[in-house]
């Protein structure tokens, strides 16, 4: 187990217009403010979601699509640094007019009819994502 | 996309009794205590809850309600004003007895078996939430 | 309705490695950085999960074993002093492969495929559990 210790920067509150995508509107807001460590969480609602599941045989994300809309219960995540860029990593629980629930790992083409973010910005050393040979995964460069 | 900065001011852990209803104990610990903007999030467990999902062509908020004890698996939500007052806006997992989950947007008639909450508040400027004709919802006049 | 107000002090980014039991890894660390107050949050996937359901008419959990890969939607809780240690209360949102969703209280059996996670501490009075004689729980000694 393995953490780094940081300070708190800047917060921000805020809403992603109408038809945008998710996750994409997410990344784009950590680059343009240039937040490349932090911690984000939105609730509000999606027109449709694609969510990942990753299957640690193939060592890929399968797509699920949620094509009708529904209430975003949860979503909580990092950004990091990967490729030097700022990375948004969030998981994403739905509901739907049953109020059944879903989710999975984030992924484009999840549409949005309404949301709300919070994001803090942390100030500190850099976290970087790289190949992780036990998972097949992007993860974090601190475990030794 | 557009968001507003803000500064960190306190940060409440706090106990929900039992009985009390979930709603209207957050948004009475929002007033009283004078937060207008702020994060919140809490864990524990309801008697029965109420929860929301948005139909976008009545305009409604159909409501679902689930008459039996149920893990609270997560709520997140924010703090911000409606009509000038505080107004918390909270989505809801839960967890039956069966490990399945259930969720939607946190209405009044959930009720506290046992509510453990984290709420920070935030300092700046006012987020004020309008009615928003492509929604037909309450949003943040922040998007123009 | 009963609170206790914080200032944040350190706030760690981190990684629970592969294989580890994850509510053990996430004790482990708030023991060893001697973290008594705080907020915590998690994404990322398990091999498997234990989560426990509240029965209030035996006062006990009943666990549920999740015998299969999962991504975790959501983990968020707290960590209080609970006889006199560091101790976290976390519940769990997970996913499996058909993008379904089950959740409940974090129990030990939980195991980290991989785990990102941010912890807050917080700076203040201590948070302790006692014995709660309405619901049979171990609850924050703040509610008369």
């Amino acid at each position: 187990m393995a953490a780094i210790e940081y300070e708190r920067k800047r917060t921000f509150m805020g809403r992603i217009p109408y038809g945008e995508d998710l996750l994409a509107s997410l990344t784009g807001f950590a680059r343009e403010k240039g937040i490349t460590k932090g911690r984000l969480q939105m609730i509000g609602a999606v027109q449709g979601a694609v969510v990942g599941f990753y299957d640690s045989r193939s060592g890929k994300y399968e797509d699920m699509v949620f094509d009708k809309p529904m209430e975003v219960l949860s979503l909580t995540g990092n950004i990091s640094l990967k490729d030097g860029e700022p990375f948004v990593h969030a998981h994403i629980t739905l509901g739907d007019d049953k109020g059944q629930s879903f989710g999975g790992h984030l992924m484009a083409g999840t549409v949005v009819f309404a949301a709300e973010f919070i994001i803090d910005e942390f100030e500190g050393k850099d976290l970087e994502r790289e190949y992780d040979e036990t998972t097949g995964l992007a993860l974090w460069n601190i475990v030794k």
